[in-house]
């Protein structure tokens, strides 16, 4: 079975710039720092209403009529409430659980933050902070973590299965991610000892994941691990004999293009989808099951300027106040990047978008136009996303 | 045009059974009593959270997707955010004009509550009290009101027109609705002046505010009165010679003509449809322009039982935990039921469906069953309205 599935970012884990109001009237730029900022009713009161409203049963339904069959979740490292200030969130999974069963949808989990943090971005909970993978005591509570999830879904129909931890930070992306300059860390104190997640450290934990996972998931349930932005090196690890129906999951965006260099326009982008992305998917798809479990539309040619990959305004990168494209211009410019991306996801084994929702407004605050093509609802209504294709 | 439209309820204006989380933790039954069981941070956190999310720009790229080209707004009294404790809710429909003239969407503005309530419903922001029309402080508040609206929106070009009260309850329903049984009075001196909307007041307000709204706004945008549960009595008054533009609204509900004895089975329903409402439209057609402009494919055979008209576990009505059909048989339920009465809204002007989206969870709260039809999106999404027919 091809996976055609949509993230669901931002429901249990927070990123400001999905939903600006949880954060208004904070300096705080990411997760760690809200429930530090506001008061414990008024946290409790914004979490939980966002929690009930973002992602509903009526999401699931509208998902399955796109003609997607999986929903790749992420959670953060206190969904069961055991970290203080934060508030737990498992019983929203319960209910996801509940909604994807009904509508046959299939749940990744994907633990998507660590403590100490395993990337130091925004979305990772602890912008410009990134030590997970030097301290013992966080690896083992990320260890047991994924082993109570692991006990309480792994016999769940609606589990397809759990990814370890998203986006590990290695060597081989940590410059370019530039993650101190880029999401500067607020305690210069808890970021001293910063430093790539080491690639034999990632091997040696997933292996570790893998088997306190496997012991509560029968086979046909998947074990998911990112590639740490080095997609290459995994070809010997992903046949060791131990491992039963595990899969690769490397996350490809135009913007990491651009950073690359890829030249800003249709052409541009078709060629290095082709010739980089799909070549490569190809090849380590020969090694094991692939997917991209993060992808997207979004470009810097139809924001009208060059985003330095992805910079926002949050970054202190300003948009382009008036749209570049005639609506119909912008259709054909996401139809042809759509089909080419597709193509190339479905050489491997399928994909996520990211993300199913935003609460961007591209009306009201135009610096944010070109950015709702992260949002999968907005991109099908328009046809960017050629819902029928594949 | 034939308005083709949806409900935007439950954003500016609460109904508990709608977002039960916004009403976590209080006893409150209605808008009126949230604010006052609340922390004022408390209240403030979860409406700004609320307003925030549960609507957005992409909902209107989404209503535009199912080929609508209309929503019907209600507002609060206190939009203008001069009745504390309430927050009041101006720049909401300020964003909602630029995101309905970017999708090219036109909005009616529907007054949804008054002080002292005009009908005594839970979505009259005051349960139990039916006072507004007994008041000459609150009627001039209401005029005064509407023309701050019209004035400031009167020259938009997303504006579809106002409507200056919601479901006023006049004698001919006053005895059916039984409010002070079915929404009891948290304080009855509040409610000891309670009685119907008088008819003669009625037309009198309906003159008054059409005067206060016409100035500030040409004759292509539309003043909507709505019956006041008695369609078949406006027949002179719409034809008044000072009038221009006018539209004359009704509800129609699966739910009242249970009330009204038909019989609980397609069969019922369509010929109640076609014989009742369809033939009632016929009829005022010929005086006015006629829009249903509440309506919905919600009935007590999907629910699996008898809802009393309408009534669910919030009135004490328990519902039933099993669903009674298969998704295939009520899809072709639902499906028959909405083009006999899509069929009987374009014999007027058109319709809006109430409501665009709910919360409900019927997986995890299977008392729901049956209720999620009220739901637009979730009803378009399972083929249960047939986005297409019209």
């Amino acid at each position: 079975m091809q996976i055609k599935g949509v993230n669901l970012g931002n429901w249990l884990v927070l990123e400001k710039w999905m939903s600006p109001a949880l954060f208004a009237g904070t300096t705080a730029e990411d997760e760690y720092y809200l429930p530090r900022q506001l008061s414990k009713e008024v946290y409790e009161a914004r979490i939980k209403v966002h929690r009930s409203e973002y992602i509903t049963e009526r999401d699931f339904a509208i998902i399955k009529s796109h003609h997607m069959n999986a929903v790749r979740i992420p959670v953060p490292y206190f969904i069961f409430g055991d970290c203080p200030p934060f508030i737990g969130c498992i019983e929203e999974l319960d209910k996801a659980f509940g909604w994807a069963e009904k509508y046959e949808l299939q749940i990744l989990i994907d633990l998507h933050t660590v403590p100490g943090s395993q990337n130091g971005f925004d979305n990772g909970g602890l912008s410009g902070v990134c030590t997970w993978a030097s301290s013992r005591e966080n690896v083992e509570f990320t260890l047991d973590l994924l082993e109570k999830l692991a006990e309480r879904y792994g016999n769940r129909k609606g589990l397809l299965g759990i990814e370890p931890v998203n986006e590990p930070l290695t060597e081989a992306a940590w410059d370019s991610f530039n993650i101190e300059e880029r999401y500067k860390p607020v305690d210069k104190e808890m970021a001293k000892n910063n430093a790539p997640v080491p690639m034999e450290f990632l091997k040696q934990f997933y292996t570790e994941a893998y088997g306190r996972i496997r012991k509560h998931m029968t086979a046909e349930k998947a074990v998911v691990f990112h590639d740490g932005f080095n997609f290459s090196v995994w070809k010997d690890f992903m046949q060791k004999e131990e491992f039963e129906n595990i899969i690769l999951d490397t996350h490809q965006y135009l913007m990491m293009a651009e950073i690359d260099g890829c030249p800003q326009n249709v052409e541009g982008y078709v060629t290095y989808v082709k010739e980089k992305y799909e070549a490569s998917i190809k090849e380590m798809a020969q090694y094991c099951s692939v997917i991209c479990g993060e992808w997207c539309l979004f470009n810097s040619l139809v924001c009208g300027h060059d985003t330095k990959g992805g910079q926002s305004v949050l970054n202190g990168i300003e948009g382009v106040e008036k749209e570049s494209y005639t609506p119909e211009e912008k259709k054909e410019i996401y139809e042809e990047l759509a089909k080419v991306q597709l193509d190339a996801w479905n050489c491997g084994k399928g994909y996520f978008y990211w993300n199913y929702k935003l609460l961007l407004d591209t009306v009201n605050e135009p610096v944010w136009i070109g950015w709702d093509s992260w949002d999968f609802g907005k991109s099908a209504a328009q046809g960017w996303f050629p819902v029928e294709h594949v």
